[in-house]
């Protein structure tokens, strides 16, 4: 299980995050590309960032929104999907290769990360863009409880899916993402947040909001740092991963 | 001596130049990045109609300025020319990767091209961007009657310098162009366009505004495609400039 | 019965439409305001330009979207919407106010003109912004078969609405207006579209694309001049309603 | 003397500054106009905020540059930044006029700011688009030790000139700011920059790095809120201010 986190988000002298302090406990970065957020020294600095603490990169493309930072859902057409898409990747991936390290992975923003969810069109925009600029390259998609469908167009491409949980968002018995209009969406409590990522890193399942216990199959958790108490739980996380990898280890 | 020319500069809904009449009769295309011009949809599309022609592509980065067209000076840092260049060339070279043909060299686009000339510090920010991307391409920049100043500079970076003239410019007795701001500045009549593109390939000479004779090394012409007239003029030097190469192979 | 059409959608050094030509036969123009279209050097000159011919100046504010020219769907909120147009009206009006114009209406542009006949939140963003703005500003949307929905809502707000209809697109049997991705959505040929503008203009009925005639009760009628045949079209409706106002006269 | 701040300068996501709490302490609030800061929905909040706290709306239009924050120089012609401050300017008083509160005056922002008195075409097109909007709304600039040149410009357009000084800032013995390049540049301690302001309000003095006492008129001093002993300063300022509006008033 690896812990991923949403970095670069700051833009021009606007400051957002502190990627300075969670990308010490992370292995994952996705990394802003200019569309949502990230200018090119933001990009920069963010890779290097990564870099001097070994975090794997991850370009973070997002909808063409500064202003709605990437969460409004915009009508774009597949051709504009996949154009806008590796025009992101490509601009990231050279920040990566002037610096001498790899990208790893694609993982889409906001709306973006929605919206390919529920129309094909999108999920092929960004599949293709994926496929034709490094086919070798994941896509990191919501862990489903049954994925098969996108693992079949991803495959039609030759594109890898990995899934992604979330340690402090509640999910609902059908393995959806609580909706943030509902109370209980968001966790706040580090102890609970923790207990989650253990869960769901440890036995593959999530308790829902409702109380049930639903398998939830993630090869990456989504953490954020943004805030003291966010940051707390990512470094519990952390330690009680570690932990498991120990043992586990010991195990053998 | 190659032929260039300006190319994939429309954005969105807007159309400029006729980019599949011109290609015809190029060697060079230098495609915009999305910051003068060029969206990732026009970007996909160019490297497309530069590919189908076997056209050798180059990126045209230039200043975040559409409203400007990027013509206009804006006062950035070298790192900060050295991240937007860097941006810039990764997402075109991103399209060419997708389609499979290689990115060949980069020409800085509009008031960028021009200030790099003026200010070091903009100089050296296109440059280490382009020797952390890909030293191999060469950087191309205006004919200079005494270029030693730049070559010194950016071999300090193992980046080559290739030159660039002007077919339907004047030129001033100290080898630089004549203002547009001043008149006869531009060559309108496709004979005098011809003449003067003629007399660089084979004599790498040109005869400026006030009449004399002038040493100009340059290794590709700049020509504009978005006139019937200018056109017409391309057309022209491209056949002249094959009847060149024809007899001077037969000389041989 | 009046004529509007879309105008200043030129954008920095891309040129759209032929203002000056179109200018000329219309009563109403709507006038791009940044957004999607319509830099400010460009907003000046147009509203120069309609001052000059004495046409009535419109805001033309859209979704915050230059590289998809204001026409892809944006998932604004009511207050998102509100501010937005607010914005650009104002900006607008500042124009006007410089040429000492008068700002007469507002009619949104592309995917926000549709999408709030869809969405009451877009729709009531939009009227609450012109209702602050200044409430005696009527705000043109499309004509419908049925427009209580609409009219209850603006009058909460005491914004008046007024309708548009178009010469050059065709019906269907309900009064909308067919799809542009079915065959026969638009009308080219200038003898049909001046024939569907009289029949909206003298009966207030329209003949829809399956052959029935319907009742479409329009204010003003939307054309296009961006090609020789559309404005030439626009031509001969002026001259068509021009003589049908001095018959309608003459009959008094 | 008045006390003035660069408020509204959060962009979508991106929170900048600390408006809430420095706005109970100020005179005057600069708000950005969506060109390098301030979106519309940023643009509503803090105007409503103003007005909450009665304090006077002053326009900060700037370069459109998002990406620089408007601190990056420009090559605008004299048409191009009069349309667009005119344009910055007409956004926000829609804001002013839905909430019904008045536009006090305009200041520009950032590299605009110091263009001005650098390049008379650029300070022309700010005070034409002033005399364009509303010639009675004043222009706020630094105050120099000899203003007469761009007094006697903005007569011409009869618009008026207020001064703005700075608490925070050290000075040179020609009047001019010190340099951020050179040490000493800006004053940290609060109570240095309450006795700067004090003297600027009592005398019309200023003391500068050098040491001497120099002639500084001001109509209105410049704070920063963005840190808590910025903040903590204009605290003292204000009461410092009001300590000596009093005691003027006494002595009356």
């Amino acid at each position: 299980m690896q812990l991923n986190c949403d970095l670069g988000e700051s833009f021009g002298a606007w400051s957002m995050g502190d990627d300075a302090a969670v990308m010490a406990f992370i292995d994952e970065a996705n990394i802003a590309c200019g569309f949502h957020a990230g200018d090119p020294l933001t990009m920069e600095k963010t890779i290097a960032l990564a870099k001097a603490h070994d975090v794997a990169i991850g370009a973070h493309p997002a909808y063409p929104d500064l202003e709605g930072f990437g969460r409004r859902s915009m009508a774009l057409s597949e051709q504009e999907v996949y154009s806008n898409v590796l025009y992101q990747v490509g601009a990231l991936s050279a920040f990566c290769r002037a610096q001498g390290v790899a990208l790893r992975y694609v993982k889409p923003h906001g709306a973006l990360y929605h919206d390919l969810l529920i129309q094909d069109a999108t999920f092929r925009g960004v599949v293709r863009a994926i496929a034709d600029f490094d086919a070798t390259l994941p896509l990191v998609i919501l862990a489903q409880q049954n994925p098969s469908h996108w693992q079949e167009q991803a495959a039609k491409y030759g594109v890898e899916l990995r899934f992604e949980a979330f340690a402090d968002r509640t999910y609902e018995d059908d393995g959806r993402l609580r909706s943030r209009r509902e109370p209980g969406a968001v966790l706040l409590e580090p102890a609970q947040i923790v207990a989650q990522a253990l869960q769901i890193a440890q036995f593959g399942t999530v308790t829902t909001y409702s109380g049930h216990t639903i398998a939830l199959s993630a090869d990456t958790l989504c953490v954020h740092g943004d805030t003291p108490s966010a940051l707390d739980a990512v470094k519990q996380i952390r330690t009680a991963l570690d932990a498991l990898r120990t043992s586990a280890g010991e195990g053998i």
